[in-house]
């Protein structure tokens, strides 16, 4: 069993160790619950992640805070710089605009597309309870596929300037924003990290600096759901829950299925019980009660059926449980 | 006398103040010490200031903060929303994009860009002392131009989403800004607001709304320099100041000499001590000693000639010095 508390912090000790112990650590497969349920009654077996890319970036202009009476509409105004940078990452189709963004991206197989039709996704109910009537992604794309098989460049957080209560005509001299990317297929973290600091510098006016800082990378990865390990998860989940499990995606990121396959050499099977009202990252964040039970039942019946379907005991798959 | 302390939170007693004792209050001419030097050794009297308006906008789109892998590139992120508002401003010359924002815009008479050109403003070691080579503003300007003459939209403060140390891959569910106008000539403080607030209107996609929150008005003013007055003080501070006074633009807004004009009937003269290094609204503010002690002597001065030169004491002018 592997325990890791600093998935939200980037895992700094996470490498290391597994890089130290990875002859103990390395197993036939890695079984990670760190995800959701499809639906409420519906197991979510997940087959591929988005990877992420974390920068923080601060635009630098007059070397401090200035009047707006005294320099407004003359100096460079670093929350105005950063607006047109971040406006610029995206056309008026929702495409990411970044050079070489998209390389390694590929469009979905039919074969996939029509499993994911398959599954019937409410997209309306999923947007409809965060209050939300349409996807607002790249135009001609479902929602699911957007969350599942496409990048993204979100802006997490901006600042700049007063931010108080009440009013400051203050020119700031900095502003700042983190930018987060979710990448898919075979996008390389460190060729778009290069490529999105290439064009803000490119969008820089005069008497303009720009400091990045990184927070942490990984690319994003598929599972071969031709492992029979997948199939013997779906018969064993079937004996827990009112419908068969679904072989999902997943827009999240866990950079440790990616650490167990470039360290250990494991591939990863992620089943997890959360429901989409967890409010996952959010204020007043929530488990549910049926999915902690269940879940603890439905892992005892996934490694009953990895370990012991159709083998002796000495072939028992050695297992990575995360 | 009349001493002000609300000036920087909007004075919201002063204008019932003025109204209910305008009778006790009115003189023949307000005397305003709120301004600045035109050089170290060049005494400035101000002839048109610019008027205020400011905005506070907030962008909602989702109804609570969101996970940025379970929603990202699918759900509106109103930090790319205000972003692109922001953006949406200017045009490419710096111009304010914002519909019949120039109304009411004059350019400089002939004689008063004579008279500036006649300065020698040093732009270069103006925009120097803050880290800056060259004005930012609208194309083919000079900075004196900009900044004594021209409108701007400066973005005050802007915020949104995870501000601290770290990374979260949040997406905000709000983003707001505060935004100021600095007026001119004619510009209807009012008439720009609502102009302003149908823009954003107009350019919110769907999912997304708005709420405004107003920061306070005041129109841009300029004096009548041929005012006796003007002269008078010109040649007060000729006694104290080893430069002859400057009849200069002021970039900043002092809405009581609006008030004085509009409650009062009462023309306004500004003269001013501060320096441009003396860091007005920003962190170490000061204020130079050598300005307290001339200015000082400066006031004694314009008091004598104002109200004694050429008159017997029963002709005396009645002043109001704020």
């Amino acid at each position: 069993m592997f325990f890791e508390g600093e998935e939200e912090s980037g895992s700094p000790s996470l490498v290391p160790f597994m890089t130290e112990n990875a002859e103990e650590l390395t197993a036939d497969i890695a079984l990670i619950c760190d995800t959701g349920l499809f639906g409420n009654d519906t197991p979510g077996i997940v087959t591929r992640l988005r990877g992420l890319l974390g920068e923080e970036l601060t635009v630098t202009g007059p070397s401090k805070d200035l009047h707006s009476g005294m320099y407004g509409g003359v100096s460079m105004n670093p929350a105005r710089v950063l607006a047109k940078i971040i406006a610029a990452l995206h056309d008026d189709t929702g495409r990411i605009t970044i050079p070489n963004f998209y390389d390694g991206v590929r469009e979905l197989s039919p074969e996939i597309a029509a499993q994911w039709d398959g599954l019937k996704f409410d997209s309306d109910g999923f947007l409809a309870q965060v209050g939300l009537s349409e996807p607002a992604g790249e135009k001609g794309r479902t929602a699911l596929e957007m969350i599942w098989s496409r990048p993204t460049c979100e802006v997490n957080g901006i600042w700049g300037g007063y931010t108080g209560a009440g009013f400051k005509t203050v020119l700031p001299s900095q502003a700042s924003a983190k930018i987060s990317f979710r990448l898919v297929g075979q996008q390389d973290p460190n060729a778009i990290r290069e490529s999105f600091r290439s064009m803000v510098q490119s969008l820089l006016p005069p008497d303009c600096s720009v400091e990045f800082r990184e927070h942490g990378t990984s690319a994003g990865s598929e599972m071969a759901t031709d492992d029979p390990a997948f199939e013997a998860a779906r018969e064993a989940l079937s004996d827990e829950w009112p419908q068969a499990a679904a072989f999902v995606g997943c827009g999240g990121s866990i950079p440790i299925a990616g650490h167990f396959k470039t360290i250990l050499g494991m591939d990863a099977m992620l089943i997890g019980f959360a429901r989409d009202n967890d409010a996952i990252h959010s204020p007043n964040e929530k488990y549910d009660q049926r999915s902690f039970h269940k879940g603890i039942r439905s892992w005892a019946r996934i490694l009953h059926l990895q370990c012991f379907q159709g083998r002796k005991l000495e072939q028992t798959l050695k297992i990575l449980l995360f």
